[in-house]
């Protein structure tokens, strides 16, 4: 039994890259300026931030001076949605950060198909002529799930000729959580045909506590921090230099390699999942076959307990969450597969598997062996008792 | 003509310790884990971080689940004032952040006296039946001037007296931004009298866009950022742990050299005063001259223009500021230095020289030397225009 760890929980937290590392370290000591400081060093700090933002931005099609700097998704999110006074539509299966944002607002939730898709035909269903955001996540956290945003974007597009048509003069945009899925697919502001968008950068491979929030130009909101006019008064306080540099760095690496890490963890992801179908033939995959981020493994062992199971795994040396890291703490079953219609037997014998940077063949391969394993023991003890 | 150097600037920004950084660097890559994830690893991560808030708290006598980790001051003062739905009593002379972000309600800005002081008799006219919050900082950032925050806090608790004997509900907080002055002069609790305290960890050699609002037990705030339930519920989104590590051991660094430090910058201070003061005969000198902060001497030197001279000590290696980093950008005249009554000749001339680790005998007698250099140098200029 080898206790070297196997980390299979990427969307909880990622390692911090080396090379986001060096990017960030002249800016703690050396260049810590404050970027607002008149001098020369401090000025050359302030081009050198704003470059990285531009950088950053470009990894989705933006422009730097669009993009708001925030201490992470769950600020960004709260400030996309800060300057609504009329009704949101979401989804069921939203991050809790979406979920409880919207919560301040007059809103609709959208039902999930069972594949954990959002369709456009419900979010048009649940469009009132007072909507002035619809925020669909772009990858489900939990199932990996990955939402038509580009259609969604249609309906809504479709909703404003409507209004514009009828004289009517309420905004309705359309914001998207992309903290999921960066580096894994396609993330581009045209292409998803968004209005606003959430980035986090301690999901992939960047320092924690940094995000952004991006705003197409004539979308406005209402800053959450008031002070010294920072990020055009958006949100103010000192810049987070050091932050935004690493950010800005695990973007331009991740972008640079969507294509070659989604297929590498696809195959892998693709050949853990057909090992545990084989030995487990009633075990459930959530999510959609296609669709899905490909990192992402859901999968259920009905009439176990998976708390039990990821306490099992972790003697072994394998690290995997039951849900989202928030929601697991809390001890509450799953909001996102309860939508879903997943039974509570199924929802409680859940793990959640997702693989990243850490994953190589080698460890899938022992991470399949391993929780197979542990699975039957578990079975056995339950068929024992 | 050495071009080695020369920062006088410490209020703005402060280069981050190695002993920080050391501290801080496991938690980017070995120890990355979500700490709200359920294994083992991401269990010890959550246990060090709250170690870590405890060994914070505990160097201003607070305990670690008394005080809310923020992304900075700003953060953390808006923080503050967000369960307000009454009347604010505030400075003329606080920070930008303070001032915005109690502009958003009914609120007496109390005037300084000429030498920076807001007194407790001020508060005391200022407070209103329906006063919920008194915020004063604890030192100025562009004079330096220590508030009597403990006289403060005895006006406060003399009303909150009356309060209670006439059956009123309302209640009264006292909060300070102790932004500036953390390392430099004694920063407790029980000794300040207050209820919520601000602390800015980019401040004091740590990370930035760090901070922390401690809140004495039976204050409440509004949450500004919704999301899983983080830091109480009371700031969401997934923990900055690198940054904790950071602002924790830089705080436990400043706070343990407190006495000495204040007592070599004093020294170097005064020395740089005298020596300038020599020189220049109509230098005023702003702020209290005892209570001040040991680190900052604010100087005016009449009928220059302050920011030629940053451009012709900075052609020199000496970096300096106007005023705040956030108002020189803005190109305005100081709030501050209006306030005290500071003619607009003064205000114009004025520099903001702010000492700290970076600050060596030897480079501050070389500063001396060059401001007094290129103060003459200016005269001269405009004598012969």
């Amino acid at each position: 039994m080898s206790l070297k760890q196997i980390y299979l929980d990427h969307a909880a937290a990622t390692p911090m890259d080396e090379r986001v590392l060096d990017a960030m370290r002249p800016y703690f000591d050396t260049h810590f300026y404050n970027p607002s400081s008149p001098y020369a060093p401090a000025v050359q700090v302030r081009h050198e931030y704003e470059e990285a933002k531009a950088l950053l931005a470009g990894t989705f099609g933006a422009k730097g001076d669009e993009i708001v700097i925030t201490a992470g998704a769950t600020e960004s999110i709260n400030l996309a949605l800060s300057g609504v006074t009329g009704h949101v539509v979401s989804s069921a299966i939203e991050h809790h950060a979406v979920l409880a944002a919207v919560g301040r607002h007059e809103h609709t939730l959208v039902a999930p198909t069972e594949k954990g898709i959002i369709t456009p035909e419900a979010i048009a269903a649940a469009i009132t002529p007072n909507t002035e955001i619809v925020t669909i996540q772009l990858a489900n956290n939990e199932i990996g799930t990955i939402q038509p945003l580009r259609d969604i974007a249609t309906i809504i597009e479709t909703e404003r000729n409507r209004r514009a048509e009828a004289g009517e003069s309420t905004p309705l945009h359309f914001h998207t959580d992309a903290s999921q899925g960066f580096g894994q697919i396609d993330v581009h502001i045209a292409r998803l045909g968004v209005d606003m968008l959430t980035l986090n950068s301690g999901k992939m491979y960047g320092p924690k506590q940094v995000g952004l929030l991006w705003l197409k130009a004539g979308v406005s909101v209402l800053p959450l921090i008031l002070g010294g006019g920072q990020e055009r008064g958006l949100r103010n306080g000192t810049e987070n230099v050091a932050g935004v540099m690493g950010f800005s760095k695990a973007a331009q690496l991740a972008e640079k390699h969507t294509k070659s890490e989604a297929n590498r963890l696809r195959e892998l992801r693709d050949n853990l999942q057909i090992t545990l179908q084989k030995t487990f033939s009633d075990m459930v995959v959530s999510g959609h076959p296609k669709k899905r981020l490909p990192g992402s493994l859901h999968v259920a062992f009905p009439g176990l307990d998976g708390e039990r199971l990821v306490f099992r795994l972790e003697s072994r040396g394998v690290l995997v969450a039951t849900g989202s890291a928030c929601a697991a703490n809390k001890g509450t079953r799953s909001h996102v597969l309860k939508s879903i219609g997943l039974g509570n037997a199924e929802a409680d014998g859940s793990l959640r598997l997702t693989l990243g940077k850490l994953s190589t063949k080698e460890i899938i391969q022992e991470a399949a062996r391993i929780i197979s394993e542990e699975v039957q023991a578990e079975y056995k003890r339950i068929g024992d008792a």
